[in-house]
């Protein structure tokens, strides 16, 4: 079985940091198949590294290894740890991109041996330097622990993610991604959707900006086009989208902007 | 010998989805070799994808198959086709933009059987929940008619793609697909042309937008820098374009606008 | 071992290009592994596609076969040529983008040899007719020499690069390149500095457009956020940098700027 490695980036594709961070793995490992997640991470923004990694990562086999540099503080003292979890293992700096696979189930370890790195390392080309070639010797098969110390999961950075609030009267989210096609996705599941209210879904009313969707749908198409439309994307979070339309430039929306749920049952 | 896959989607390189769609094709056939022809599609744009599938998929070796998600229809009762023509398949949504592939050389299943799905399917991303699957079990040696049953190519939605008009004074086409450097790619072919005038290439004059570009060139580069030509472009159809320069910028033209062809011989 | 192909190119990822190029390679070499190194040059621009090629080229593993077409002459008769050195080939145009690599260790063929080009061969895309093909070819163990003619060195075009200017009074440099993070990447090395002042790091101060920055940093982290850093970046070339931030932006810079550097020791 050929080693599969994925790249999750801020990198951004015009400027040459990938290529190189992809000579060198293949230098040391040439049987590797790399793998772009993203690598059109918005610059240093780490909250979303960490839900595009969430919402990708569970569809790769057992054994691959996922790469992530979104990485402000690139030549401080900052940490780089190798995070193991159900037969993956995730490389990352330690400022809380990996916050969605952190549990009592993990092993981490703190990457410091120079053995695995290039030489020299550069100031603030980490990605090339010692996040490369150290996924293609773990890819090679050297066991985790050689690069370096156990560290316990709750010594690690953790992202502050938003959190939805419930009141009697309503239930407060926030917008958290707005994607490709302008849909406007929040923080808000199911399950806080059912703690809220127990009416049926076609009784939320959906607020955003001043603006009310009512009812939550099953599909973007079944509305008329132009319309917006309330519903669980493949993220398994509440989005709003317009049919064929974009939602974000719509309603002029942002992320961190509240969204807010109410119940008509 | 490895199955090559292609993606041709309008899902950008930002968010997820084509890495979880690569995730879930590895997992299910980690031998697959996966090129990306664009992800770049006019968000819902059909046209475009049919376009961009038309130049791309005839460069590509037999075996190999083609999954196209262009997908406004996503989550409603829009069909899945497999197309399967000398010995290539396209596995793409039933809304026509396989039609430059279309005839009756095609041989067409309707994709419905569910075993080949993840489970669930979201309503919202068909590419990761179905396409993706089913296009590894395609590659895997699952047999096209396990899918799901035959269609007539003559069921097929299929795009209705602007025409040439030719009148004994002038050739109307239409800008049709506007490239990256700012060339201008029209639908008129060389036949059209030729339908048109018995006389020579340098004889036509070519108006766009007000403006007149006298004869039809072999090269962008024997223009002088700056300078618009008329040429027949790598899908060998007319383009406009400047030398080192932008056509699109200069002329301020628009997919749609009418290109207009007179002869002087 | 699998034949390794990197393709650099101003091709952008909207259209069918890349697509079409990869498709070629592995009809003719299905075992290549490729690999993108940037289609995001800027349209045309020489010089970016030497800086590219520079900085990621040099961590690929021997027997990579380098393709890099950067080809605003495409259709005229400038030169397309296939250039060995250190065990690596380099497939482009004779227009410059391989400067970076040409010294007298270099063996260079003018690509002639129209047995290994498609048939036809387009006005606009040598990339698909040419350079793709010969690249597969060349992958599948064809001898150089079998391509057409040896050039020397000196035959080939080079770029201008912009010089470093040393006075006793100061260093000017330019800014050569910005990244995606903003960052201003100028054309002065370590040894540069080294030749202007005998004196320590911090005792230098980089002015650009106006604005002052004093001493040379290790690392972008330890500044405070927003703060502009001047420092050594993985290029090995003195840089401007913001935490946090956009230094393009902050000091609304732009490439070819004068960058100027003076010594208080």
């Amino acid at each position: 079985m050929r080693p599969l490695i994925t790249l999750t980036t801020d990198f951004g594709q015009q400027d040459e940091f990938v290529g190189a961070m992809k000579g060198v793995i293949l230098s040391l490992c040439p049987a590797a198949t790399l793998i772009d997640i993203s690598h059109d991470i918005r610059p240093q923004d780490r909250k979303h590294a960490a839900l595009i990694l969430q919402a990708s990562c569970p569809y790769f086999p057992p054994k691959t290894i996922h790469v992530a540099v979104v990485d402000p503080g690139v030549g401080t003292q900052r940490r780089i740890i190798a995070l193991e979890k159900n037969d993956r293992v995730f490389l990352a700096p330690d400022n809380g991109i990996l916050s969605p696979f952190m549990d009592d189930d993990c092993t981490i370890y703190h990457v410091t041996n120079k053995t695995f790195f290039l030489d020299p390392v550069s100031a603030t080309f980490h990605g090339r330097d010692i996040f490369a070639p150290v996924a293609a010797h773990i890819a090679n098969g050297t066991p985790l622990q050689d690069f370096g110390p156990l560290i316990d999961v709750h010594d690690l950075i953790k992202l502050h993610m938003p959190q939805v609030k419930i009141t009697t009267d309503c239930l407060t989210g926030y917008i958290i991604d707005i994607d490709r096609f302008g849909n406007l996705i929040t923080n808000i599941t199911l399950k806080d959707i059912k703690a809220f209210s127990a009416g049926n879904l076609e009784d939320i009313t959906t607020q955003i900006r001043q603006k009310q969707i009512h009812g939550i749908s099953t599909s973007y198409g079944y509305a008329r086009q132009g319309a917006a439309v309330a519903l669980f994307g493949s993220r398994n979070l509440l989005e709003i989208a317009v049919n064929q339309g974009n939602a974000a430039n719509l309603f002029n929306a942002h992320i961190n902007d509240e969204v807010i749920l109410t119940s008509h049952s």
